[in-house]
């Protein structure tokens, strides 16, 4: 329970209405509940406000709130994830190190960690300050976490892989798997040892499942920011520039150099040694096979710009008129 | 081993031929084993009839059996359900909790629960009556697990994750991990706390290495009867209706509401904030990217009716034609 | 460090240059390093022989080397993969049988095995000579595992699955789960028990979080040699030939045949109760819907040969040709 004022003040905003009312949650403006402070960030929204029961309304425009309480910011969306993060349960505690977690003595552990039972921390294992590991992980030698990461359960980090400072990896991810290489020479495929690394950012989050191979020769790298949503798969010797958004399931195959801030929708994904640019944006079930310019938007498979993939699609009506024409032609000079 | 007529009582079919035959399993009826019984449920199978060596044959008409040995009931796949499980071998013994599990004092365990080794339950856990929880899982604070549902391995499921009676989830499976959901300003992709929950109906069986992520505001919903098949992906604030059939790697984006008994096959998928009707069926591959009606079904991507889909396909012969035409045409009146 | 000749007698090639030279890794050749040896495989990397740092260049043509150290040998990707075997850091300790792991007196367990913590092996289960089981893996009732064959952390064998020796299986695979089969009846979708099994070759490597359902009646099957990528799915009763290729989150469903030294590209797959022939290869994304003959390399969904995938392509600019054409005829016609 807090009051609005507080609210305001945490998101540096400026209260309309009443600053001592009290808020004890957050719900959203088609389903807004009494007692609950909602937000706006689009205009698809606006009719919601004069009829939502929320008892208050995050703006960027105080006149929206037409006599409602509320609070007016700069971006409301900034604003809702504090405010979210202020009411947002706190499940996780620092147990310190479980009994059963097994920790190699040569292992470098952090001021304030927690690992959680069931975990394994091989030889030469450094992990920094006030990480968090849950429980049945398994940290192979070698292998770096840094300060103020959190990793859930059934992670497996593979030998020497790097993850960076305030990550965030979920439970079922696999770091620096053998990439898959093999030399096929009359009809057997022959193992290419894959001998390189896995070298993850700062402030990376990665969701469950996902897979992240490690280097043949040479690193698998993933800038600083990044962020992939759950099933995400990436190749061996791929490079994600900084601050890229990847969804779910999207797959990255190997040396595949991706640049900053690209945007990839579900499903969506590359072939090898392709180069992306900076800021493409990939509509989901995109299929990138071949090397493509940044600041675009893409779709289809293969990937086309948007307009060109519009162009395509709009061939079937084209010839439904074309036929019309023809059929008029014919019968004019045919008869 | 059992009889001919054990197994016609079993699922409510006549016998005909032998009553006292012996049967000691189950075979197809295109690779029939002498001893065991089968089935004939399409059309297509009855070229084998005549031949297979298997022993016994269920059958919905028995002029069928031509003087064989077998059983008449309404629906043949409904018997032969019953009866493979009938000859099913029983692995899953309930051997009670295990000694290295973690049970916190504070949650809750029903009667005839059985807790694998290495497995974790955190305080606030409830677990329902006649529950199967496999080895190596993580029941985080405060979730919920109905009568009768059977867990496998290595799931995790995130604190107040709510799972019904009756359910069946596959090894891997991670339920209640953050939705994706990041606020961008100036290039940094700030985290949207997820206080949101999971909630998964009765009947419900979930595949291997599935991953469903909880709500940001409000809750993920997942039906009654509803089917998941291995890897199914399903985001923040989705909407399952019940009885609905997801087959493998199928991708659903945030905020979708997905009908009744729809089905969709592998890899099909559907962007965010899009509302399927009851009944709508989506083959493989499809990406829904739109609302649409049920009761219809659709290919493609964008997924259009698969009549639209199969009439633009055959845009390429309509060219060929139109490319003839069109030269006969400026032969007679350009020469 | 060794010599470049102790890695020509490793490789059987012949020395170009000082065979007393001393290397102590692999890099690649548009990346070389001083110290290490590098190697070209194909024609667009002639261009950086001259200038790579690197110490030494294994190629198939000694003239290639220009004077430069190096090896000659038939295929310089064969010898590379005994070099960077010889330069691989050796992680993989037999540490034997940890104490935690829970070892069911009736199961049979090879010579010089090793079992990670955490580990489960039911009864009945017989691991062979000289494999290592990772971490917190489950091997339930009646699984086993052949001679020589590594797996990972994570890993769940379904009771009585069957894998080969030299196989390699990686973290989060899940081996024999359920296929996916329910019969409908009034909205009800009954579970069909699955009885079959699941039996994997030999030399098989499957990646991470891979699943591998069990058959109904009958058995999944996996030949000799396959190799898939991480996140592939296999359902129910299909059967994998030798020596296929199956690269990230490809997805065969129920009852496909799948024929010799098969090449999926990522997310491709096939529908379910489909046969393919051997030696076919899919691009990415592509979808088999229908029965297609071996030898032939295909595209798009549906899939189709590549020559008739690029016509259709192409359908795009022929009715662009089109319009043109049948504008200037009417122009002629109807002026």
């Amino acid at each position: 329970m807090t009051t609005l004022q507080a609210l305001a003040d945490l998101v540096q905003g400026t209260v309309m209405g009443d600053p001592a009312l009290s808020i004890h949650g957050v719900s959203t403006i088609h389903d807004g509940k009494d007692g609950t402070i909602t937000f706006v960030a689009h205009k698809k929204y606006h009719q919601y406000i004069s009829s939502t029961p929320a008892s208050a309304i995050i703006v960027s425009d105080g006149d929206l709130l037409d006599g409602k309480n509320g609070i007016v910011v700069d971006s409301p969306q900034v604003a809702i994830a504090s405010i979210l993060n202020h009411f947002s349960p706190k499940y996780a505690v620092n147990n310190g190190i479980h009994e059963t977690a097994i920790i190699h003595p040569d292992s470098n552990i952090g001021q304030h960690v927690s690992i959680g039972p069931y975990s394994i921390i091989e030889a030469g294992v450094e992990i920094g300050d006030h990480v968090s590991v849950g429980a049945n992980n398994v940290i192979e030698s070698g292998a770096k976490i840094g300060h103020h990461s959190t990793l859930s359960h059934h992670i497996h980090l593979y030998h020497q892989s790097q993850i960076g400072e305030g990550c965030i990896i979920h439970s079922g991810v696999v770091i620096g798997g053998d990439g898959y290489g093999f030399v096929t020479q009359n009809d057997t495929h022959i193992k290419l040892p894959q001998i390189g690394n896995v070298i993850i950012g700062n402030n990376v989050e990665i969701g469950a499942n996902c897979t992240i191979d490690r280097g043949t020769i040479g690193d698998t790298t993933i800038g600083d920011y990044c962020k992939f949503d759950n099933g995400v798969q990436i190749a061996h010797n791929v490079s994600i520039g900084r601050g890229c958004l990847l969804t779910a399931h999207v797959t990255i195959a190997g040396s595949t150099k991706v640049g900053e801030f690209c945007i990839f929708g579900g499903q969506a994904g590359a072939i090898d040694h392709v180069t992306i640019g900076d800021r493409a944006i990939f509509a989901c079930y995109t299929a990138v096979m071949k090397d493509l310019p940044g600041g675009k938007v893409y779709s289809g498979a293969p990937a086309r710009e948007i307009s060109e993939k519009n162009r395509r699609d709009a061939v079937y009506l084209e010839v439904k008129q074309l036929k019309k024409r023809l059929k008029q032609l014919e019968e004019k000079v045919l008869s």
